[in-house]
């Protein structure tokens, strides 16, 4: 008998192709800074033939979570969609090859795997446009003991939400969870994810979460708040633990009537801001997880955020580790 | 009637596979540091899962040229095969979103578009395993007056030596260039393929090139030399125009009796060796299109080399262009 996976994720199984942009290009292609915009494949040719020069890594939100972890030493393994193409091949071997146990073989004869065109404007933000291609194709059935297992915490993404059986299967994957004794762990994603899906995401975080990773406005927006302290005072009223990014502003970390306030690390230059969620996720699991304090979580997770924004790409890699400024 | 493209590139279509691996992986493998060796299909998929997560992104030594003179402004084009698939399409979007014109259409039913797997050491050198897939079903019936146009310069891979037709159209290269009136350009890509094809390249760089492209030890094979001042002084012999890269001594630039000595730019760390050489040749050919002096183009392309060694990744790009030392 394996011991037990400390992390398991399901989401979306992305490629990201990376490319630096003007903010006139935003424009011109329709799309809102900092947001992710679902696309279908023909847009995704369009936007892909407009766009320059790209490089090609393996992303997803919660992909790039369980990576990082696994980087970070943590057991953690994936439940995820790719084709069984060349850039399904790439994203199964990048986390592979990390140790995640990758728990779905690429499917062969649907769509191809999943793209997200992240658009890098100069000042380091970046905008989404995905196609969810094989990924939309996760389904009910993929969700189960065989697959799932009995994980320490069981981390679901948001954006899973948006693919025709994620509600279903998202459901399912709480109850497998908690049939055997998993925490479920919810990222939310993406403001607009958020919007879409509220009520479902609020009744996660309400009845089923341990814990609910997520930004400032998609915090606002899950507690339909009007400011962030009104996020904060509603999330103190639950029992879950809340961790909540502020980008520049650090991170609130709300647990009960515990609510801790970790200001952010310095950064001399913003190269890419994608993926810095992800990576402060997976640092707060990592130290939770080794039973570290939630101040300590907090500050081990900034550091880490920091090292990814610092460089291009989203995964809190071996480079990122090395480069962690000083607590 | 079109105006004349500046250079025409003929060479291998790679996507590269970059990683960073300690020198133990490489002893590992058996790979000798700095070289490029070529692979088959069976030990690339062996390579690859040896190896940690990686980064995706169009490559290949005269591809890289090609898309470093279009970011420069200049007009180019390029000849070279990928197969219709993910990274195919990929290298294809890569080179024709800077305005680059690809001649040939990704082939259907053959080998899939070649990898070069670029292994980067802590000391930013990098060591290549290159599975050439569809590049080395580049055929003679590729090369034409149709395809290659009249150029101002012809500029051919020696890497591209290495394929089964590779000589015949190389040859047939020759001939479509002298007959238009275009400069034939040679790039040297390797000392270890100098040494398997030295006398091919010693006939193209004696009887038919107008400028040749190489590092140190590439010149030193290629004049079957003792030492660099002795191939400097063999180089001097010939009509030819010599561009020789020497890392971190600058570069020699020969023209008959003309030798120029350029210092390197200091650069604060090695991220990243990969395409400088190309980088290298691309601003010598396009300041060199622009009449500028033999010592001017050293600099220039001394400048342009710092920058791609300064970042991840091969090509002379937009990024590297704003990051250029001061003359």
């Amino acid at each position: 008998m394996t011991s037990r996976v400390q992390v398991l994720g399901i989401g979306n199984a992305i490629v990201d192709v990376l490319a630096r942009v003007d903010d006139e290009f935003l424009i011109e292609i329709g799309a809102v800074k900092r947001s992710m915009t679902l696309i279908d494949e023909e847009r995704a040719i369009e936007v892909y033939d407009m766009m320059g020069p790209g490089v090609e890594m393996s992303g997803g939100s919660v992909a790039n979570t369980i990576a990082g972890l696994a980087s970070l030493g943590s057991s953690s393994a994936f439940v995820g969609r790719v084709a069984d193409d060349q850039l399904g091949r790439i994203f199964n071997h990048d986390l592979q090859s990390l140790g995640v146990d990758v728990r779905l073989a690429p499917f062969d004869g649907g769509a191809a795997t999943a793209r997200s065109h992240i658009l890098i404007t100069p000042d380091g933000q970046r905008t989404m446009q995905t196609y969810l291609g094989a990924c939309a194709e996760l389904a009910v059935e993929d969700v189960n003991d065989g697959t799932v297992g009995d994980p320490e915490v069981v981390l679901l993404e948001g954006y899973a939400w948006d693919i025709l059986q994620g509600p279903a299967l998202l459901l399912e994957a709480t109850k497998v969870a908690e049939r055997n004794g998993s925490v479920v762990a919810l990222s939310l994603s993406d403001a607009l994810c958020v919007a879409r899906h509220r009520g479902s995401f609020f009744d996660v975080a309400e009845r089923h979460a341990g814990m609910v990773f997520g930004n400032e406005s998609e915090m606002i927006n899950l507690f339909d708040a009007e400011t962030f302290d009104e996020a904060v005072a509603r999330a103190s009223t639950f029992g879950t633990l809340f961790v909540m990014t502020r980008t520049e502003k650090g991170c609130v970390v709300v647990e009960g009537d515990e609510v801790i306030v970790q200001d952010a690390y310095p950064v001399s230059e913003v190269i890419d801001a994608t993926g810095a969620g992800d990576a402060h996720t997976a640092a707060f699991l990592s130290a939770h997880a080794a039973g570290e304090s939630l101040e300590e979580c907090a500050v081990f997770a900034s550091r880490c955020a920091t090292a990814v924004i610092s460089q291009v790409g989203g995964r809190l890699d071996e480079y990122a580790l090395n480069h962690l400024p000083d607590p």
